[in-house]
């Protein structure tokens, strides 16, 4: 799938090429960025997860568009989280830079989570989609659990 | 490019299958959505610009990085400008629902020059490049100009 490979390699470079605090003017520019597309992310997994627990009809074909917007979406938000942004309009937990390791293992546990969703979404089988969401929403919870204030 | 046709593919099957209320549940997700998916696309259009106008170091694959996700994302924004999404925290002027046929004719033409950004992006030919952003650009302020309150 050359959409996840392609949003993934330019998320590598993107967070290679340049120092993180050259990607953004300001910390809150960084905040508002991580944030929307966390946002964009969310919307396109709820309507994933609205099928997957029988809140909406499913329909393997509006699954799988959703759920390949949420692992291309799934990329980008990271480069985000610079030094300097755990201040202002933000939940984000200080652990995010105290335990760096920690965070990224999340991040690409959630990438490699969301591709699994994507997968699962085109076999056409709603069982499969389940069980991926249901991966996919654990590796949110967790993340947030660690890494965001309520 | 095939990560170009998947969102389009996408975002049309998208409008097709459901009323674009159906999408949202309240008029101020679907205002958040299209303002957050903007607001990624605007981050990384702005990275494209800051190679096109030479206040950045141009690096081909850095430009050809962000060219890709703007593309990607000048699919999503246009859902979440559903019928009563005129009110509330939006510059959105009504003109928008008033005059959908130019609207969709500002968003159609956006994606096209985004897809020719993204193209350009990939010769490494900064010319090319100051080009297409040029013509990006033009076409976000056309827009903005005809159906955004300052």
């Amino acid at each position: 799938m050359k959409i996840f490979a392609s949003i993934a390699a330019a998320s590598a470079l993107l967070a290679l090429s340049a120092p993180a605090s050259a990607q953004f003017a300001k910390p809150e520019d960084a905040i508002k960025y991580r944030q929307s597309a966390l946002s964009v992310m969310g919307t396109h997994f709820g309507r994933v997860g609205a099928m997957a627990s029988g809140r909406a009809p499913y329909d393997a074909k509006v699954a799988a568009d959703n759920a390949e917007v949420v692992a291309a979406m799934s990329k980008l938000p990271w480069a985000g989280f610079m030094p300097g942004t755990d201040k202002g309009n933000t939940k984000a937990k200080p652990e995010i830079w105290t335990e760096q390791a920690k965070f990224k293992e999340y991040n690409e546990k959630l990438q490699a989570e969301t591709t699994k969703l994507a997968a699962a979404s085109k076999t056409g089988n709603l069982d499969s989609l389940k069980t991926a969401f249901a991966a996919t929403a654990d590796t949110c919870k967790a993340c947030h659990d660690a890494f965001r204030n309520k």
